[in-house]
C-alpha cells in the first residue's frame, strides 16, 4: 500500500452563494491527499513558496499523509487562487491565479518514494507529468488528470503522456475537447484509444462514467442538500478512487468500479464545507457507511 | 391492470444532427403509450382532426393499445409541431406549433375507461388535468406531467392538480422553476410539500431522481452512442413507469424505484430512431433485458 500524489499545493480564496473563504489552504494534491487519507496512507510530492503558512503545514501535518516529498523552495511564492461561483455552482470564475512556484521547476520525488504502486499525476505541464513519472519505478499504476488549456496548447506532449499512463481521469468538457466527441460514450471510447486502459469522465453534480476496453459504468452524484463549496471535488473524487484502489492493490474493472463510488463518495464530503474542513475529518468509517448508502440507493432489484 | 394515459397525439416535423423526419407521428400520449405498451395493454385518451392520416391510425393500431377514447372531431385540424435539435441534442428550438384541436374542448374519457387502475395525465391545461381526472372512479393512481408555460400562467389551477394526484414527472428546469430551488433534492422536497406522493425529477441524458417522503434516488441515464432523436424521449419515461406500475400493481418505494429503472429503459429506446420507429418495436422480452443489463451496471458490490 503506497499512493504518491504530486500536485499543486495552494492558497484559495473562494466565494460561493453559501459565503466566502479567504486565504485558505487548497490545491489538488491536497484535496486528493485527504480524499485518498480515508483508505489508504498518502505519499504528497509538491512545492510551496518559503510564504507557505505554518498553520497550513499543521493542517498537512497527519499519520495517514508522508510530506517527506513536500520543497518549501527558499525565495519562492506559494501558489495562489482566487474563484466565484455561479448561483447553481456549476460555473466558476477565475478572479486571479498567481501561478508563483508553479511556474518554476517541478518537484523532486524523493528516492524512498520509487516504490510508490499507485500515482497520481495531477493536472500540471504533461511533460513535467511524465519526467514525475520517471522518477518512479516501473510497475506502478499511473492515472494523470489534464486541463483545457493543455487540450489546445499542448496537445502533441499530452498525447504522448496519455500513452505512458494506464488511467485518465478527466471532466467531461475536457473530455469533449480532447476529441472532438459531443456524446460521452464516445469521447470516452476515443480517449482509450489514445492508450490508457481506462477512462474516468467526471460530470460534477451529475456524476462520472468510467470505461474500460469492455465496459461502460455511469452513476450519479451522491444527491445532497448540503453543498457548501464545489473546490477541490474533482480531485477528492481522484483521491478516494486511487485512495481505495491502493488499499484493495487491484485495478480490473470490478475493482474500478468499486473505486468508482469511493470517489463520488469523497466528492460528496468534500463538497459540504470550505476548503478541507469537511474531508479532512473523514474517517475510513464514515467513507465506508456513505458508499453503503449509496450501493443500496443504486441496488434496484 | 388498466393504465390510462391521456395527452397530445400529434404530427412532428423534427430536425437533429443526424437526419430529419418530415410529418411523422409524435404526441404525448403517442410515446408514452408505445413505452407502457411493452408493460401492460393501454387506454389511450385524445383527440385528433379529420386530417389525421390514416396510415398513423394504422401505426397506432395494436393489441395493446386500445383507441376506444381516440376522437377523431369533424371540422378540426390535429396538433402539429416542428422543431429543430441542438448540436448535442440537449436543446431543441420550436420553429413552428398549431395546436389545432388541442386549442378547443378536451376529450371524453369513455364510461368503459373509468374503472382504470393507473392514469397519466400528460402535459395539458391543469384545469382540464382535472377535469379528466374527475372522468374516474376514485381510487385510481393518478400522476400529471406539465410545462412552464403553465407554471408561470396558471400556478394557482397548477397547485390544485398538483394536490389531487398521487405522483408527479417533470423536467429539471420546470422543477426549478416551480420551487423557486437550484438544487434538485431540495426542488423535489419542495414539489412533495405541493402535495403527491412522490416526485420524478427527469434530467435527460444526465438520468431521473425520485423523491418519497423518505427516500431519493437518483440513477443515470442509460449510456449509449445511439442517439438520434430525443423527441418524445420524456414522454416514454413516463410510459415505461406507469406501464410497469400497472403491470405490479403496486406503488410503494420499493415498486418505485423498479419503475424509474422501466422509464429509464424506455426512454433509451425511444432516441435510437425518429418517431415512434423504435419504440413501438420493443417488446417485453427486449425491455426486461435491457433492465437487466442497465440494473447490472448500477450493482457495485
Amino acid at each position: 500500500m503506497s499512493l504518491l500524489v504530486t500536485g499543486s499545493i495552494g492558497i484559495d480564496s473562494v466565494i460561493t452563494p453559501h459565503g466566502e473563504a479567504t486565504e485558505v489552504l487548497g490545491g489538488s494534491a491536497v484535496y486528493f491527499g485527504f480524499a485518498a487519507a480515508a483508505f489508504t496512507p498518502v505519499r504528497l510530492v509538491g512545492v510551496v513558496g518559503e510564504d507557505f503558512p505554518d498553520q497550513f503545514r499543521d493542517l498537512l501535518a497527519s499519520d495517514r499523509i508522508d510530506l517527506a516529498g513536500l520543497e518549501t523552495r527558499s525565495g519562492s511564492k506559494t501558489f495562489r487562487w482566487t474563484g466565484k461561483y455561479s448561483p447553481d455552482m456549476n460555473d466558476r470564475e477565475t478572479l486571479d491565479v498567481q501561478l508563483n512556484v508553479l511556474g518554476e521547476a517541478g518537484p523532486k520525488v524523493p528516492a524512498a518514494f520509487a516504490d510508490s504502486k499507485v500515482v497520481f499525476l495531477a493536472n500540471t505541464h504533461p511533460a513535467l507529468q511524465r519526467e514525475l513519472l520517471a522518477q518512479l519505478d516501473g510497475g506502478c499504476l499511473s492515472v494523470c488528470d489534464t486541463m483545457d488549456l493543455w487540450i489546445e496548447t499542448e496537445a502533441d506532449e499530452l498525447r504522448r503522456t496519455l500513452r505512458a499512463v494506464d488511467g485518465v481521469i478527466i471532466n467531461d468538457g475536457e473530455a469533449r475537447q480532447l476529441t472532438g466527441k459531443g456524446n460521452l460514450v464516445e469521447a470516452g471510447e476515443a480517449v482509450l484509444d489514445m492508450g490508457p486502459r481506462f477512462v474516468v469522465i467526471k460530470k460534477g453534480e451529475h456524476g462520472a462514467m468510467l470505461l474500460t476496453a469492455d465496459s461502460v459504468t455511469t452513476i450519479p452524484a451522491f444527491p445532497t442538500k448540503n453543498v457548501k463549496d464545489p473546490t477541490g471535488a474533482g480531485d477528492s473524487f481522484a483521491g478516494g478512487m486511487l485512495g481505495y484502489l491502493d488499499q484493495c492493490g487491484q485495478s480490473n474493472t470490478a475493482s474500478l468500479r468499486r473505486a468508482l463510488v469511493r470517489g463520488t463518495v469523497a466528492a460528496s464530503f468534500t463538497i459540504e464545507d470550505f476548503s478541507l474542513n469537511r474531508i479532512r475529518e473523514v474517517a475510513a468509517d464514515d467513507a465506508e457507511a456513505r458508499v453503503e448508502q449509496f450501493t443500496q440507493m443504486l441496488r434496484i432489484d
